[in-house]
């Protein structure tokens, strides 16, 4: 492994991500969770958090304790240097804990002997991981609150805006804006739910020791004059009142089920989020141009084309979406791991699982300011929804002749009709009056209601309602 | 698209897929439940409830929807020919359709004017999928049930059966094989609580018509001179009584989070099960022989090795955890849905859930019967714990020495000792007893007594009882 | 493993795909190759040529091998029984081989003795394979090439027709359809050069023994006294001159790259196909209609709407692009494959690879009826040009007015306009007549020109010139 | 889009990642040729190009393609300021051209007007980032050199090194380790063979403008007084000339077959690594131990035990074995790009992409270390071919027996007395002396002789021969 490193012209050493090819995240909340040193700062803490639950329990004296948690706390430690040791172990504690050892025995040679006491480099990576992970949390899910509330906002405003509902890409039967914005909403209450779940559970404290067995951590309490019979829930209970972490069942180093979960929850997330920018991109279309991004100066500049103006909301979503599930499947595929420990599958999770963090906060974060800044346009609406004329109806009317023609009769007049319609350029109104077995059959009045499609947009209001009530529910 | 048939040298249609290179699944009985004939069977169910539940609402007169049902529960359809007919549609619907109305009208030609009304073709199919997965898993609970409880059973017989702890592939320090069963089974309970609630809440019916307004079917209620201000509801309400479905607060056509959901839950899963393969193989080694699978004449058989017997249970449940997560990486990749039907991202599911279904059902079958019937061999287990001799257990000694020698300094002398007994092929305890610095700080007896590798297995059994508590309070 | 039999109503077995939910490739010609029968006749035909090339090189009695050659090419095997029986040795090739031993025997007990002579389950599955696969190719390349050939006319006949240019869902500068037309052919000619070097090199045929040193098959040798040393290279030399397949350097057996070459060549194959889809459904949308899918009556009928034609053949497309990509990355992760022949990542990839041919192959079908039967409006095109008017040139106009007043600042005068004419709904080209900054300084007539999107289509024509050139070369 | 900054205690901007949880490639040369840096260098180069090659085609004055050059060189940028600034316009390009211009400006102004002539954002992304690959790639081919002539050395000195053959996790036929070598080394060839197609091809130069017409470009031309007609194809060789790029046939913006290339050779190159790495962790197991890792003081020590020495060279690799894949499925998934430059699927490559490349090189560089010092234990392959003892050899005996008895009944008979063997732990050599079926049939010497596993491992000298043969070709 050589060891050439890595600087600027000036010297300082180069960064090998400061996110300027992630502008889904870059400079953003979620991020400032997820950076190197925050997880290093999660480790510590854990690590901190470890020794007070010691402590409480008997096994370590409490000035000591204090002292641990405050180099924990205030130590500056060098990013660069751990990570580049980390290569010589395939993780970056040990080198961190020689360096907090270090650290805290400068301060208080004695304290430094209570350091990581029973506990393997797992339990803190793992430890920092999940605290890392629930704070990123709490800001993902507040971007998710902002989003629904948008959207449910856009529901309410739009219930009855009627717009061509368009289906395999084509104009298909009316619906309404906002039954499009309540099937946004209902999927973001749906990826919520599961993030909800995860964060009222609590995400597992990691507590197991060389293989899982806690032997380590005996071994301390032994020496110390603890019974060792109820230690292990004691011990996981007290660590747990240290961190916004719950105590496990067992040591979780090689059932990696937590971590599948939240990975696979942050993937539909995105995936839904996605589908709404995906929908935002069609309809602000130039030539359809029913919806468009909320602008502000300099956004979505060109740098050939003066008179664009990009959708870089919509369009950095997906670019997330497209990215995240395939990072919750390295998770996933890392719940195959061999021992108490995986050579390899535990070592490839930290990564993705990050990246899923990021990029579905930063998702997140992009998706409350289109949703609350989305500029509709119902007169474009309006006008698409002719655009085909009465045809978008033929449903309606191939339905209010069955009864008189047969249903199977009814469907093939109004495909013929339809067909002619669509190729000479007619109306269908107009051929379905002059057709001799249909013309009269339905009073002209009556004709003219049917094939006006802001009329023909079913329960979408109804349905609105139902996904409001839904949201009110929820909140 | 040309129609050249596929037929076999005797002229009947060769099957795609008969299962040949699918052993995971071949002919077991959630196959059977998801073979294209299951879904087909699940489509006319569906279709049939339809009927039933507008007829309860008033729009079909009882004797037709008796009529309708029974015909899509009796009549014979052609797979393959519907099969060839769907690439004009890119869905089978419209064909199949088009068939149990021309079978229903054989029968009653007044009846045939009920059939699909105011449905859609993406209505069918997913609704056919929601009952087909329901049925799906149950047979997959039920092999997800049969393996928890005899891992349980595992767990709790070897409690305190002392065996190596391997991590990075290195015998680390002694576990007991109990937990390890009780990790794998806590895998298998989160996999399994995921399943339940989907199953215990309903996958959802689909009903929305052409663009997701319902409003062909109030088109028809309307005929029937009933009101359409109730009617979603009450149409929502009578389908999810016909059917184990429930009924959804909107249609979801383009609002995929409940097969996300359900693809995600089945890949963790097989993520579980693989594990627990990929521990039977590494521990059916040759070299290590702890385990082995459950012999029956004929099964592991190999064409050219007359003294193997291959670990053929563990081999499959592995192929199958190495597809599930890719599969349904597909489903949740399709949430990026534009529209009110995608063109594309809806048709690519349903292969890819269906094989989730099978795959992930198949290894449940296989990880029942591997856990009920795995050899454990106690004494081999034992006998690699002496391998390494006394080094398995030099954290400990380290642990002990602290105290004398204080942390850092207790850490560097075992470690110096270990890599000397390691090179030379001593015991860590002569190196010990002999070396004058620790010499006599611990009694002789004592030291062979932390010496005792299967005296090391910290919390083992209690952690052991944590998970069976757990498996008990989830039954 | 229990043992239900799936069976339909009527007792025949149900077949578990018959390709009801895989419009893409459902009765197509490359399904056809790659069945489960085709995939055993393929297994066969290996099985076959070696003897026949163990026959040529003394090892077996002329007329043994033509027994057994004429047995494994018309006796009948029945599929699904040799499915559920591979389950007890995790691949079909132990109980087929008993089958077809049992099928010569029949014919001649001596013959017998000669069949599957040195070889191992995966020599027989890996060889059929590649032979099937070999077979498929032909199929998928044939297509590719009409694909190719239709993408060349279009390129060549719309050379210089008129139509925007999109970025980011957007109008952004005028483009030609030809242009476009050559950018689809040149992501197919690079797919189709992998895939031809594959085919030109030949995939490899296995042949390795139980654990790849050929000693099952140099043990034949011996007994029949042939030298043992030169056996290999002539038993590799001598199968390759039996089947369209090539002389390995080593086997194979988990060394998988020829496999994984294979699935990323489809891969990208779908991902270019999927592209071209993408943009026809994009540009045959209601509100843009430069572009038709080949109609034919019947062809994208909707269930529920009379007028509707949905393009069906980019949705297949699509719909396979967004499979093969996770198909294929089963394969290549299969690559991490542990010993002499791994217990799950081979298992692993007959599905994934079967269905990386089959979607790939169903793709390209449909690619080239899409592309011979496009149907392309310029009308629509230069209509849909005029939507933002003189906009669409805007950069033109910046850079024609840089020289005079310098690049930033006709940059920024340019912006300026630009957000005024697409407020207010202005031609720029007035705006800037009117501007007293402009006016003037550039002739009216020439303005007009300049800001003619027509006639701003840059290189568009020279450029589809090099892409048809390319692809006579290539031809 | 809030604009929380990110920094540490002190107040400097924190690094998303600067390696920490990346020990694959912490610290490397790869890593160091691809960060955010040295990405914004390879822009700044490209841009820079590109005024060059314009200034030979008579575009811009000469002095002033050597101060856009030096400034371009020379100047420091701020990163984190230009990726946040990048979240307006979802690229980076364009806030690095506005700091460009500025920087030039301050030099001189008049150059700064030809900064950027014609171009477009993507044109100079996808141009840093060919370049920058061909950077990393260099590196990383220097790396799978090292490999594969360390792997080569290993198969030549092994050549006739006894082994265990495993299949199915279980000992098969004995091998030779020169044979498992030689398998990794033809791997690595395989995966070194599309690597170098791509660089000596060269990556394509990106120059498209707006929407890949080269109007913008042309336009400059123009402007002043040179050919447009020639122009394209003159700019194209001139830019390829500045760089290490070749000349593309069209613009590329959203026909991404160079990136899926790309990206497919580089999973497929991990996934041979990872291959190597997983052999040398099964083999390395405590109670395997025929193989170690190069050890050096620090390596591999474990934070809780002493007597640890964790393969963790191996452990890397396969880490990024386990993500490369997905990340390239990212990219070739990306091929589905709509339109003239696609709205999330062009940005969603540029993360995934890099992952590919430093996680690749960062894994060939680790390889290179492994298989040159990799620790062979020939008495440990010894000891262990004799744990099972001459069962190994069965297939053998089977095959000695077969024109004696009948092959099926020799396969019968040694079957039975395998299990026998291997039940009740005796030899099989003795109890077919015993047999009286067998007993008399093979001399006891030849019966020794055929028995002895270091006898047996057929062809694998000669084997080995043929791959070291291709690599001397391939060199």
């Amino acid at each position: 492994m050589p060891d050439h490193s890595a600087t600027t012209a000036e010297g300082r050493p180069a960064a090998v991500d400061a996110g300027l090819f992630s502008p889904v995240h870059a400079g953003t909340p979620v991020e400032r969770e997820v950076t190197d040193e925050a997880w290093l700062r999660a480790m510590l803490d854990a690590e901190a958090a470890l020794t007070r639950a010691q402590s409480r329990l008997g096994l370590v004296p409490p000035g000591h304790a204090e002292t641990i948690s405050r180099v924990a706390r205030t130590a500056e430690f060098d990013v660069v240097d751990i990570a580049r040791r980390s290569r010589e172990t395939a993780n970056p504690v040990v080198p961190l804990v020689q360096e907090l050892t270090a650290a805290v025995a400068a301060v208080d040679g004695a304290a430094a002997e209570y350091v990581h006491r029973g506990s393997t480099s797992q339990d803190i990576l793992d430890r920092g991981l999940m605290l890392m992970a629930t704070r990123a949390l709490r800001v993902i899910l507040a971007d998710v609150d902002r989003t629904a509330a948008a959207l449910a906002r856009l529901a309410e405003v739009h219930r009855d805006t009627p717009m061509p509902g368009r289906t395999l890409a084509q104009q298909a039967v009316p619906i309404t804006f906002g039954l499009k914005a309540a099937g946004w909403l209902s999927g973001v209450l749906d990826a919520r739910r599961s993030l909800r779940r995860l964060v009222e559970e609590g995400l597992p404290a990691q507590l197991g020791g060389a293989a899982g067995t806690l032997a380590g951590y005996l071994e301390y309490a032994a020496l110390a004059g603890v019974s060792t019979s109820t230690y292990p829930a004691a011990l996981f209970t007290a660590f747990a009142e240290e961190l916004p972490l719950r105590a496990p069942v067992l040591p979780w180093h090689s059932i990696r089920t937590p971590l599948a979960e939240l990975a696979g929850a942050l993937a539909v997330l995105t995936g839904v989020l996605g589908k709404i920018a995906l929908d935002v991109q069609v309809l602000s279309r130039t030539e359809i141009a029913e919806l468009a991004e909320p602008g502000r100066p300099g956004r979505g500049v060109s740098s050939a084309m003066p008179h664009k103006r990009n959708p870089v909301l919509a369009t950095l979503i997906r670019a997330a979406a497209a990215q995240v599930p395939l990072h919750a499947t390295v998770v996933t595929q890392c719940l195959v791991a061999e021992d108490e420990r995986a050579g390899g599958a535990w070592h490839a999770e930290w990564h993705p699982l990050r990246e899923c963090l990021r990029l579905a906060g930063g998702a997140a974060g992009l998706a409350a300011e289109l949703a609350a800044g989305l500029v509709v346009f119902p007169e474009r609406m309006r006008a698409n929804l002719d655009l085909i004329g009465d045809l978008l109806v033929s449903e309606r009317v191939a339905v209010a002749l069955a009864p008189i023609l047969g249903k199977a009769a009814a469907r093939e007049l109004v495909n013929r009709a339809s067909a002619r319609a669509a190729t000479e350029g007619l109306r269908l109104g107009a051929l379905l009056e002059a057709d001799p077995i249909t013309s009269g059959k339905i009073p002209a009045e009556e004709l003219r209601a049917l094939l006006d499609p802001t009329r023909y947009t079913g329960a979408a209001g109804p349905l609105v309602d139902r996904a409001l009530h839904r949201y009110h529910e929820e909140r």
